[in-house]
């Protein structure tokens, strides 16, 4: 990668043609889902599923999302999406991007703030931490 | 497969928690993208993807669907997304079905009609017969 | 409306940018989203969300799904999505269209059949039937 | 409105059921759609929509989104989508927020970087500033 960041996880998609718009190239609002399904097979990877943290209590819910979009897919397009998880007191950064293949051309670069809502209330992420201890170390 | 058609192309996919609903169900709507990304790669692996006969006039257009829902998908399923063509007349059927992994539940089945444009008015569809000669036989 | 249905319920829509594919026009899956969309606030307007429904145990769920598509939206399009429900037995039936605005262009028309789910299981739609019995005569 | 910024266009919209995931919340990436849906309606109240942009050779690309998501919306919630415009050099800055209604509870405040695409190439937004020139003042 350009960016020299060391990455947890990386997922391999494609464009889908319903996700591209009128010009040509995916729609802005597509790239968050691209991110949240990264997040939620990184989290199901690592065991603990989202409908399996919703089931016992716990919901991570994003507060912030800055993305930089640098380059657009386009139909067709095989991309990595990449993610890099740490913590920050209460809340969880996820730092991710999006490369297309076969070129590695940098598409976008995002931070996403999380928080976790244990039992409907904002919680101190210590079970979430647990969980991921490999990573935040 | 249980009901014995034999489909020209399968395509495996995942259901993304951002495609379930708060029943904990994909949307009914998903499908009809899941079945639409199916047949869009089936014509880009056999040598025609939908830019390009886009781009040389030629816009494939629903005309009708008829789906029938059997059991729902939900977080985390995998599953096989089935496709077969055939002509009548001028306009072209894909008989799809999705079916859960491992399991092979049958999950939905659909009969689509597809009309061809051909710079903007409706064509005989003999352009499209070519490219899938070896399907359509 | 040309075709003389008495419908029991309107809903006056306009096409979202991002609703709108590479070709220019609504995607097909779209329209069932506009489609359950008009479902939805019909239910609600008779006195009963489907958040409601969901809590007190009951869930419609879509069993079959037929759809005409005569004409497309394209960017910036005002339309109305119109609903007549019958019951067949367990099940209701949505005779559905959408007429572009102000022209009344039929764009597409729909016949949804949905069964209702009780506590899991399929139930006999008493329930559903009681509430909109005003419809059902 | 608490902020007391001073919008210049605000949009009234309801959640619509699909957009809530299995939280029984908005989705993240479907404010980013309401966003844009009152960028667009915005610009064609001001006489210019982006399909005519399109046309004649403008368009608008987003390059930055900033989004603190304050409050979830849910199942049924009416809310006013607001925007402001102003310029930076090259570049479109939209401050937005939505408020649900009746209460005008923050859901959301974000700040989205747009720059103008002339012709396939990045432009000096000249062409834009003048269409807006009232709001740029």
């Amino acid at each position: 990668m350009a960016d020299k960041t060391t990455y947890h996880f990386e997922l391999e998609m494609k464009v889908r043609d319903y996700e591209v718009d009128y010009e040509g190239i995916v729609n802005n609002a597509v790239y968050l889902n691209y991110m949240e399904h990264t997040r939620h097979e990184f989290c199901e990877n690592a065991g603990l599923s989202f409908a399996k943290m919703h089931e016992s209590g716990i919901d991570p819910v994003l507060r912030r999302a800055e993305v930089d979009y640098i380059h657009p897919l386009r139909s067709g397009d095989r991309f990595i999406s990449c993610l890099k998880m740490t913590r920050e007191g209460a809340r969880f950064i996820f730092v991710q991007a999006i490369y297309r293949l076969p070129d590695h051309q940098q598409i976008l670069r995002a931070r996403i703030t999380v928080a976790s809502l244990e039992h409907g209330k904002v919680g101190r992420g210590d079970a979430l931490a647990e969980v991921f201890a490999d990573y935040l170390k």
